[in-house]
């Protein structure tokens, strides 16, 4: 940090009040992450399942080791090579990659990572593909583990066609350099369904219809992997899965705050916002403030800001946010406190996390170590 | 560069072929962009207005330098204090901030960088601030340049209220620090009408609304600074326009290119492409691509395949692209070129821009010098 220089290229200094901290920025109320790595941990070994949390939501290596360290979790899911590559350089050893990697250069590189004795694993969907990962791990005398992706509603990656998959699998067991880990089925659509009652039917059909598929094939020894914060439970409750890969669930986000609950959820808290300042009162009943486009995603929908119900934010351009303030309540250089639309897009904006203390003090700075590395 | 990895934090290496580049990453085809900004240099040339480009755009040293060595550019535009000093930095000597500076330590940053010689101006919109600016200002023993800012109607910073523009000036000539340059009436919104004489109508009307306000003030001596890349003919034609601050003309973008426009026009064409690949073809009539919403921003709407009239790209999750692909002409590994809904946003997404020559080569790597700087 030595290099860093506050206002400039970092937003705070440690120790710093929070009114001292440079806008636009990412905050993390440290108390309300704690809670939520924990409360997940709890539910995890309760529940006797593995938890490999999703570090394409926070990109920081500072979260990925608490959740290693405090919130129970037995490795982490990255979704690209290069964001991988940003967590094995800091020394995490299991790191699951929830998606295909099917560039021949990519490959040789994941062959090198497991060589050196960092186990990355990875999805594939196909029987090409396969053919490359078993070449280059023979020329790099090294045996990948792999994970058939299966589809889930998302019309992503995956398949659900029985005989491709039965080809894979017969592929994967006459080749020396891949090994079958298990199965990849991340039900990345239908947990965003707001209704409980609804999104609880449709994440079981999903459910119902991996099981289905699932008993075609020999399970003895395989993992199923999938599971995020709108449906973990369900998941679950199934028995199918081994393994689940939440991610957003120690940050959330107005989008995920949104999901109606039951009772019997675990609920968690927003510990993610993006401060901001205002910089301009010269209409009656709008404040403009300093964070855009360019410091939060609004594909999931524009921030929420927190406690202060008189106030909304309604218009966001690349620098700037509109926010009604039909009381003229705002003055210029207040500060608000934004609960993101969609965290994990919002994260890649940013270089730092100012985590925040009970004190409303900076207690640390987290760097967004993976900000960027989608290749 | 030389601690930099190839696939790891850079796309590609220099004289590298376009095929072997690591995506998705963002390619400058150099032969359309020196053309963008040769087209532009000579319209403001041979109309003998100011061109001073927006670096929010582009966030990049190397395209700044070169809009100023051959795009008849005569300093930069910025839009947040840590970006100009990223410019700063780089030995740029002339910016505008088109945006408020109103946190008491920002101004005293912008002062120092005031005292050690560079010119950076801002915009104001309350007087409040003004007095904050002369303060500082004063401490720092410089005197600050700064735009009242007009509201044009995009409803964000900017007044035209007459008797609060009076005081402003009243103001400004009372106070030894600071000293009134001129007005910034950029029109953020009516430039991206998309029918060409809807457009030209409004632009001209809020063109005659800034003409009627500024016939209240003395302007000898005063600039007025705006106009953007949908509408700089128009503010050029007005004769209201001493200087314009256009930005994406030099990279265009899917949303600026479906403009529809006059015979008369300048044309710009698109310079600017997201590279992504196929990393799925496992479902009929789709294929995924590993460019999402962690590459390019859609705000402005999905982003449009180059040159491939049978493909769409019809929904964007964090790190997937789906194409439709009726013909299931798409292969594993295939790359596409992707032009961006809006170029700031999906720019301020990434490390490094490739340029390409028209070898089909890399000429080089241009660093986002200024990505997410935005406070």
């Amino acid at each position: 940090m030595s290099k860093l220089d506050y206002g400039f290229n970092i937003p705070a200094l440690k120790g710093m009040k929070l009114e001292e901290i440079q806008t636009p920025c990412l905050l993390i109320d440290y108390e309300i992450f704690k809670l939520n790595v924990e409360k997940m941990g709890s539910f995890t070994h309760e529940n006797n399942i593995k938890l490999r949390p999703h570090a394409k939501m926070h990109k920081s290596v500072e979260v990925a080791k608490y959740q290693l360290q405090y919130g129970n979790a037995s490795g982490i899911c990255c979704q690209k090579l290069s964001e991988a590559e940003v967590f094995v350089k800091s020394g995490i050893k299991d790191i699951l990659i929830t998606n295909q990697i099917t560039d021949l250069k990519k490959i040789d590189r994941l062959c090198k990572i497991n060589r050196s004795g960092t186990k990355v694993t990875c999805c594939v969907d196909n029987i090409d593909n396969l053919n490359d990962i078993n070449n280059i791990a023979s020329d790099n005398n090294v045996k990948i583990e792999i994970f058939i992706e299966l589809e889930c509603g998302a019309q992503r990656c995956g398949t659900d066609n029985i005989d491709d998959i039965k080809l894979m699998i017969q592929f994967i067991n006459k080749s020396s350099n891949i090994k079958l880990s298990g199965f990849q089925a991340y039900n990345g659509s239908y947990q965003h369904v707001l209704d409980s009652k609804e999104r609880e039917t449709t994440v079981n059909d999903t459910n119902k219809r991996i099981s289905n598929l699932l008993k075609y094939f020999d399970m003895s020894n395989l993992i199923v992997t999938g599971g995020g914060t709108g449906c973990f439970e369900e998941e679950t409750k199934s028995k199918i899965y081994n393994e689940i890969q939440v991610g957003s669930y120690a940050f959330m986000d107005a989008h995920y705050s949104s999901l109606k609950k039951n009772k019997s959820n675990i609920l968690f808290e927003n510990s993610l916002f993006i401060y901001t300042s205002v910089i301009s009162v010269a209409k009656q009943n709008f404040a403009v403030v300093d964070a855009g486009l360019k410091s939060m995603s609004v594909d999931s929908g524009l921030p929420k800001i927190f406690n202060k119900n008189d106030l909304k934010y309604t218009k966001c351009s690349d620098e700037h946010g509109i926010i009604e303030d039909y009381n003229n309540s705002l003055k210029l250089n207040d500060k608000l406190k934004l609960i993101p639309g969609h965290c994990d897009p919002t994260c890649n904006l940013h270089d730092w996390y100012v985590v925040i203390d009970k004190n409303r003090k900076v207690k640390d700075l987290w760097k967004v170590s993976a900000r960027g590395f989608s290749f």
